[in-house]
């Protein structure tokens, strides 16, 4: 079987030898330059795996693979203009490079190059595989959607805040997992269980985001510590610590969250202090747990061989191996 | 057969009872919206009425020509913020009535509803459907960024500009006479035939634009005469009076393309003039005729008896029978 790096080099490889269009350049170059960018392509990777756990040749997964990473490529353009995200990865965001109306139509563009990687693949499973990228795709809309929206509420509700991360994040993981499991052959009960696969391990994934954003450490976590404080974001973090926090400590957080302070550094410790002073970050690993152990369920319940759901397991270990 | 008119009903009928999701409304409701503000749909009416010509039972194709036209609808959602247009069919285009956040999301929300329409058919088709339907949308992408790069520039080619509005909009005009003649059960010979009729069609519609944009009589053509001489557009007529104008009337129209005048009045009559000098009418008149030969020629060629053909020479009619 082959292992997440094997997997890896296949995506990079395949992507090296990507062929788009050359003309209109400010059409296709800002896809090329955004795949670019690089990142840990979990989501083809995760599509392969899924296809190898039910069949050894993987070659009519690659295709719909990149597909996946197109498409999370094509949502990423388009959110960085709705969020005015200046940077991703380092460099300048497409619509900062270029400007809004490249990054609209260049998106538009990407997102029809990957209905054409999607459907290179084997014709009797086309209509299954489409009716889960269809479906996905949109709930990745709803997702989008539903985060700006909730940008501008007073208060989230933990329920709602869940299911906008399983949205805007987990289903395209599960969608992914979902796919190569079907192009792989497996039954549609198992096909299933990889795509709770995928959504568990996405939400789990989200939440370690959300922790390591106010209690990773800098130098591994890639980002400033405490942007989520500082934008004011409703995470899972800040939601749960309205909810547990009572008389004084509510006002404190409340005067951090509405009243400006001298730094920005001052108000993250504050925030800090009051997540520590509530247990929030063990509340939050607790949840974290919750969902990685209920998308490590799901693989016991497959129907191959342990040794077959090996690679799976160390795909989850290796996605949520990262400083807490 | 059905008529034009059946098939429009058949349209209406069916865009009626679509159902979108009701959640998150800022992500559907402006899809409905664009959808209602209704038009002759002759991209779905042309898909129909070309399954019907191979097919007398249609219903396999109506799913299919719901996709072209939510597609459509997609392109006009984001060319409208693209292009700072205000105002469609008499409504506020959805960036003026929403914002542009929502009209980027949820135009993209369209793209992927008009993909789970396109996908409801045969399934035995469906990977030669994507094909065309995957490659049309790219080249409908391509269309709107050349037209938005030619628009900076201070002079386009007659055959720049002809291949530009072809990529606009003749080929998914193509695009849904082939998908509804596949679907419809014609041979790959007839189904390319189709495609070169709503080609041909398509440019032949787009050259009678821009002439009735100058020519028309206002009160058939349904908007102001002279908008794209106002905007200095390079439309086929602009870029046959710069070619043929010397001397002293290649000066008048440089200088009416370049300075202001008193009133747009006077530069539209201005223009007009040398429009008529020139005898830029007639030339476009017969650049109308040639592809519009070239459309019914195609017609002439396809492999079903003359009667089943006659819907199609009707549509061609019914689709240039504007005021010239």
């Amino acid at each position: 079987m082959y292992s997440f790096n094997d997997l890896q080099a296949i995506v990079e490889k395949s992507f090296g030898e990507l062929q788009l269009p050359k003309e209109p350049r400010d059409l296709y170059e800002p896809i090329s330059y955004t795949i670019s960018l690089g990142g840990k392509r979990i989501r083809p990777v995760l599509c392969l795996m899924a296809s190898n756990v039910f069949s050894d040749i993987i070659d009519k997964a690659v295709k719909p693979a990149m597909a996946l990473e197109i498409f999370h490529n094509f949502t990423l353009i388009h959110d960085d203009i709705m969020d005015k995200a200046e940077v991703r990865r380092g460099k300048p965001t497409v619509y900062r490079k270029w400007n809004t109306n490249v990054a609209i139509l260049s998106g538009d563009a990407a997102c029809i190059v990957a209905y054409k990687y999607l459907v290179q693949t084997e014709p009797t499973i086309l209509p299954e595989i489409l009716k889960v990228f269809n479906t996905t795709a949109l709930e990745v809309c709803d997702g989008q959607q539903f985060d700006m929206e909730y940008e501008k509420l007073p208060f989230v509700t933990e329920d709602d805040y869940l299911r906008m991360i399983e949205l805007k994040t987990s289903v395209l993981l599960a969608g992914a997992a979902k796919i190569g499991a079907l192009i792989g052959g497996a039954s549609a009960g198992d096909a299933e269980k990889l795509y709770n696969f995928g959504k568990y391990l996405g939400l789990a994934f989200q939440l370690q985001d959300d922790l390591l954003d106010s209690f990773g450490d800098p130098k591994v976590f890639g980002k400033a510590i405490g942007g989520d404080i500082i934008a004011n974001k409703k995470t899972f973090l800040m939601i749960n610590a309205t909810k547990l926090a009572k008389g004084e400590t509510l006002s404190k957080l409340q005067k951090l969250v509405k009243e400006p302070t001298d730094t920005p550094e001052e108000k993250v410790e504050g925030v800090k202090q009051i997540y520590r002073e509530l247990g929030i970050k063990e509340l939050t690993e607790d949840r974290i747990n919750h969902y990685y152990n209920l998308a490590l369920a799901e693989l016991v319940k497959l129907s191959v061989r342990e040794e077959r759901k090996e690679m799976l397991l160390g795909f989850a270990e290796s996605l949520m191996k990262r400083d807490r």
